[in-house]
């Protein structure tokens, strides 16, 4: 296939990226990057290039799947956040993060799902201080 | 509440486990019960009659969520199985199975997705076997 | 059974947390509830109305299953923490934790086993400032 | 000290294994002797000699923190089979072992939880067997 | 770069997986292929394709540290016995493969080092036995 | 054997450990001392003295699989950092660390190593941070 070649898998994998996490997927990766270039292209081609821009499963459905298998695994609080904040970015409802975290207590623990909250509660107030910080700007 | 007894609660429960799982719910009940019944009951209404029937997420998101948790913590075989039916039986589709736990390869490791993987064909083989059963007797 | 409606469960709920963990059971649940309260009360209600209040288990040894477990798992130091207070609370000594949790390190590794110990230190230490602190005011 | 040479830490080690586990302590190891002798002896020395044999915790606390442990873990059947037996071994009940394992589905999720109890029900189910077997052979 | 396609890619995974794992390499995959056919070249892409084919770190560096991390991991049997091969098939002695087994009781647990030699000692002897019915074949 | 007393056990764990940590060995022991004084001596001599001593396998070797085991469990930073000092102060190279723990990401998943790999870009940094310190004093 003429259009499969890696700069392709590249362009996708960066498109993908950005549709699911905007301009902090970028941000992210470039922490990263910092210590392992190579590695953090990998990632990025494989997870946005390989899976996510698969068909066969919504976007919804993929960003749900995300957040659950982080919050079961109960020790992966910057990449749970990081999701939090990208499935909020496609539309999932705050309603909807607590009820997929919540239900995950029964499968990690309740001290995996109490974290999980946490975290989102984290998330949250952090959207809510960059709100109001905004407006505050905007008044002025 | 007066419609908020325990017994409103087992009935709920019931009820939503019937509607994930099918037959299969009771089944797979019974066996938990017969070492630990309490811990059955407290489960069922813990998680059917607590969690799952709850608003502010559908059930489609509520099953990919639980395939996604059990996927990525690596070590739930028998219930990732169970739930994988539960899937199917409340219209998931085998492709979008297989995409939530290949997903989950990312977050839980490749191993982990490999053997959710495994458990998803047996299952799929299980189903089959069982419709050319059926389909041969028909048949005679 | 007239008396197991929901809000003999609550009682019995909030009556067994504060026996275990005093008046920092309902501090503890109160930050949780602040981003989802329905899972709060329901986590309450599961472990100590339903798990913690059951005959069958004398209190210490539950409490020590649970520092045992939390221990083991190796990713649940705040929640470690909250049940190292609740053990004291309940009379288990410092010794005792510490063969507990030293022990574990058979179980969940040596590096589980060290951050379970090294969680006790944080924990004995605040009760040591803030009883230090008590007595200087005392004096005062 | 003149005793604590390793010749003493190892006989406190096998006697220790032994007060836990009966006969099926040395069982267990000379199968993983088989393929890792030094291994062996070490683990025996370090679990018997160094923590088992510890003054500090009673050995019924430490066997309800072994089990607790290990069924949080939930991926070390093998083990918590033999911590079972090691249990009733030393006199805890039935009742009480479906607790602590019941208990710990709070911590390490309800499909840990279930597997101990299972695992569980096989052991009380080899031991009847056994009760039954030798039953048969009394009367014949 | 002219040869980075993904074509080039496919191969240079091809062959690394075939030079760690000989003719067993490709008879793994073609299991996963039937379920997940997309994600079996993913997988074979990515890890051999892109991190085991990468320069910075030896061959025999490489199997040394999945076997570690399968072994910690403690949940991963059927990936490890596959690894053990592979390290046997690149000249990784078994002496050495029970002494990172057995080191990996130090940070995954005893049980999961109990465990990970277990799974060496069936790979040893599944070894042993075909080399045995080779040696009958021949004398035949 | 005459000097396989517990003191000579003693002697080797400690050299040993000087040996693979440097000076930074005996300072983390001793703020687990602090807690658990008996346990912090266990873990140096079965870690030490019984494990990382033995023959049939290298020191590089030992220290790349405990890397390695240490970043797929993705809950151990403490300990992951110490043994990045620990390996990079054996001879292992930084290119060498980021390899191993990005080859993690295929056994304990992307955030496990993502994680691995921001706990050794903090090491790095510290590392850098202190010549830096220590060249500007020698300027002065």
């Amino acid at each position: 296939m003429t259009d499969d070649t890696d700069e392709t898998r590249r362009a996708r994998a960066k498109r993908t990226l950005a549709e699911y996490h905007g301009p902090f997927g970028e941000q992210v990766i470039a922490r990263l990057a910092d210590v392992a270039p190579d590695f953090a292209d990998q990632l990025v081609d494989y997870a946005f290039g390989d899976v996510y821009s698969r068909p066969g499963l919504d976007r919804r459905a993929r960003e749900i799947a995300t957040l659950a298998g982080l919050a079961a695994l109960g020790n992966a609080e910057p990449q749970l956040k990081w999701h939090i904040r990208g499935a909020l970015n496609i539309g999932i409802t705050r309603t909807e993060v607590i009820e997929i975290l919540s239900q995950m207590a029964i499968y990690g623990g309740f001290p995996a799902g109490v974290r999980a909250l946490m975290a989102a509660k984290e998330v949250f107030d952090e959207i809510d201080e960059f709100a109001t910080e905004l407006a505050r700007q905007d008044d002025a």
